[in-house]
């Protein structure tokens, strides 16, 4: 196998980020598909990116036996049945989160996948393809902090968006399920264990609107997992300074801090004190993430590895974002087994 | 009143970094009596220190009428009786934590406080007299994050002083007593609320010897406030690099880090990389603070103020690390009133 | 004018950088020819980045009507005649630093650039476009430090690269032109003033064999501005932890860090103390400045602006290098006008 | 010998300070006189620190065979016939900074010190007492960043002193002798070399009374050292955020920064930023280097070490500012053998 031809599957915001990550910026890939609902934008994307072939019917693209891969970036409720057309079509699969948006399409997709064997399916849980998170997970895996006691993943974003805020996230599930499931899945992730038990709190603390659509603006959800790792999960949509993701990894032989990073590298020292500016949004903190993981995606089709983020991380995050949202609602510590025993 | 004439009750380890503190770098106060149930000790500080009497019997300190106030730093078993005694005799109090060491104790002191109203009684809750905290606990009173959403607050013992916790440990009550108490004093304090709910976790990661005289070498405890407020108190006896002890203030409109510091303002860079020297232990860290509270003691004293840091306090405190620890034996989230209702 | 239709010549380790720029990352630009010495390059970069001409011969880049604008990124030897071409083919070009390697060089561009008035020449002092370097000199034009009292630029090498420098320094023309041109033209930049006094230091401290070919491994350049602006420029190639390159500018009201960065967001803590690991080299640091100042280059010829980097910067540049090179040699701060005077 | 017994010369703001670090911070020592031409302030600082002899005139405190060293704090003026004077009496002398106000006191004192072999004198250039440049200089000598190449010390007093420095430092002998000398002295300290050869740039850039008394607001001073060592000192009033006072070492395997600290522990994150408050001056920065010098003394007298910092290195560190002024007010870089050949 040459280069690993692949089709991308809807080229909206994120989608067509993925799009000029294979054709720019992943030697082993190539674009040679681009289908999205929008016509013209499929065809102008793909001779802006010089892929042979568009289309408004993401059939084609999984009938096409010249193509190795897919891309599934379109929009989230659609994932499911392009998930399951591509497996019957015995392709490679890179699918943004979420896979499934309820249990039933969960479920719908582990069978699927079950019929698509030697097939790498790799999901958007782009934390894990920063350089920073991987660094620090490379060190947990080498022993330097001794064994895991604790994984703190705290996701705070900008309140300055309060009115995008407003508008978003009304559809997106809640704070557990949209902005939560990356905290939970990095837990999982270093603590290489399945949660047993979950404690949630949280309320409104400002934006008061979010009452509005049965959200949250702030949470915080202890975790505990079956190998005796503690793990806390934060998020909030208030930060004032910016974009506030940062991770800390408590060892027994010492601890790892993920940082959160600044604008610039720029300090100011004046009669206000000693200052510097904020990460703005996910975009200036993960952007390089994007690309590391189409990068690792073909990686791992070209050079036969597994993946390194299936669809059964995307459904264990789902389900303690499940656990804690009802964790939260009754007001007490959630067992996994009660949920799926 | 001229100076705040004090009476110094133990001289031990802690008692005579107060007993200094008087004598020192407390320009309102002096020192004039000096009791210890080690005669040789009670002479030769008193002597030292500059004050004009010195006994083996503390109710000689209470009988005198010349002193104003006492300090009561001998062994935890002896604070309650002391407290009674030195209401009775109507003197200003500072205590060493903890005050009582059960419920009967607890509500004994209560008691006798009430008989002594008009007084100051402090109890050494140190980290609140810190420089950092203080201004934190400002910034947070003058409204620069908004309301607070969360407090997080961190104890990390080094873990390099495994055999004197060893030695040590067992008789303190564990690490919800002996350590979170701490860290759920500072969540109320800036919380400004009282606890609801409490859920724990936690275990014996490394030193196995703690399970031997049942204590935990690392735990997190969540907390849930009447207000609505979020804590999270976390303590271990692990850490790596030194003493790492901060906490985080979250806020509706930013965020405020009370971060640990080092032991020095030297970063060395080589081929190892960028390194600093973590901060050696409590002393390097709340040293000047044990000063700090005895001023505001005097302060407090000389110039009728209300205690920084009362009996109440302290019980609150003991009443979360007992909810707590009954939370982590049961595995589910304890509400206070099963407690106390 | 759609999009600035740009030629690339030479596309070696740097020039493929560019080309990739203009071809991927500046939706204002297209690239549309390649050349290069190397055939075989030429014609595979031109497919891979859809040009639609490639060539071995640069006269027939600037003979092509259809191309607006050339960036000349080929050996430093052929600089000052692919300038002098492109003037009078009257492109806008785009150029690597060094212009001209010597004054009747850089007298015969400065005479050359004068015959295409109207076009964009803009020279690869690619740390005026650094996303920190842009800041903080928005920062000092907008007074938020005052006046400049002092501007400080260090860059330093890692030492580990010591037999990369064997091979590759002989020939770069010592350490005062190759690398603190660089720090040179920031404190230009900042100061706003053009040089009237130099004092240099130096000398091998580690690096024996740098003596063998006329070079210093560290030195120190003090230099005078014209408006009374302090500058010092230090360069070495000795760092133990990485790449450690930082600029800092005092004010009369307060001053600016532009500081260097790590290799990751990662802190390590453990029994060796507080560690993070250090910019590994220059891509790391000034990586996006690359794409920056491409961005910046087809910004300028779009929309008429004036070069945010010229000819004039270029050699102002080299000849405090000059100076500060005789400084050293001599023992003495030397004049400007005794060199050009 | 027992404790030290010493004799406080002058208790003014820092004298005073110096007697209760002996009272009260240096077990080894006893403070048995105190001497100011303040009658009552003699005696008042007698009694409170628990000294037997108070005194208006020097002599007393000579003449006293029970009194082993002195503290010489009183008026730098004085502090030369104080030398003399203790010399002649065979004490062990601490003496503040400057030791002498011209190079005719200074060779006096050279030729008093030798008249006195075997007793302690010691400088009060208290930065080299300072927790941190003691691990650097320790670092340095353990080879930690192999030989040094450069030593940089920058000192910023806080701006918003202007109305004091406009009353104090007129009679203060300028920037180069009261406030660089601290820099040079670190300079020396870390080269272990001498000066021989230093360039000056400086002048007023915004307290334009600075020019009234002759005085400069900013400079910077090259050093080139004996041994090859690269040498920076700096120095101006103007600081924005604080007192800025920063060092660092270069070596040839590494370098170390002496960072200049902050004003707590905490960093404020809001709409403004990531905030933290700068070191309000020397007090915050240097407060316990003033008790460590002093233990320092007592330790060299009562254990026969030699003086961590002689009147050599006293004389020293006048003669670089000697030059350095002369280089500034010359233009030129000067050789020290032109003033002491």
């Amino acid at each position: 196998m040459e280069k690993i031809r692949i089709g991308s599957i809807g080229v909206g915001r994120m989608g067509i980020c993925h799009a000029e990550s294979v054709a720019y910026r992943t030697p082993d890939a190539e674009l040679v598909a681009v289908c999205d609902l929008n016509a013209e934008l499929a065809e102008s994307t793909a001779k802006r990116l010089g892929a042979r072939k568009f289309t408004t019917d993401y059939h084609e693209i999984m009938e096409d036996p010249d193509i190795d891969a897919v891309l599934i970036t379109n929009t989230s409720a659609a994932h499911c049945e392009c998930i399951k057309a591509a497996c019957a079509a015995k392709k490679h699969i890179f699918c943004e989160k979420p896979t499934g948006i309820n249990f039933e399409e969960l479920n719908a997709i582990d069978a699927a996948v079950a019929t698509n064997p030697g097939k790498v399916i790799q999901i958007g849980f782009l934390r894990r393809f920063d350089k920073s998170m991987l660094d620090a997970k490379n060190r947990v895996l080498r022993g330097e902090i001794g064994k895991v006691v604790k994984v703190k993943s705290v996701t705070r974003d900008p309140g300055k968006y309060r009115e995008y805020f407003d508008k978003f996230l009304p559809g997106s599930g809640g704070i557990f399920y949209d902005m939560n499931v990356h905290d939970f899945d990095l837990c999982r992730w270093f603590a290489e264990s399945e949660v047993k038990k979950v404690f949630s709190s949280g309320g409104v603390y400002a934006f008061d609107e979010f009452a509005d659509f049965g959200d949250l603006d702030a949470n915080s959800v202890t975790l505990q997992f079956e190998n005796g790792v503690m793990g806390e999960a934060e998020g909030n949509r208030l930060a004032g300074c910016g974009y506030d993701v940062w991770v800390e990894i408590v060892g027994t032989k010492g601890s790892i801090d993920v940082k959160c990073g600044r604008n610039t590298f720029v300090v100011v020292k004046d009669e206000n004190g000693i200052k510097e500016e904020g990460c703005p949004w996910y975009w200036e903190r993960f952007g390089d993430a994007y690309t590391a993981e189409i990068v690792a995606f073909v990686d791992a089709v070209k050079n036969g590895k597994p993946s390194p983020c299936n669809t059964t991380d995307a459904r264990r995050a789902v389900e303690i974002a499940d656990i804690a949202k009802k964790s939260y609602e009754q007001g007490v510590a959630v067992e996994n087994y009660h949920l799926f025993g």
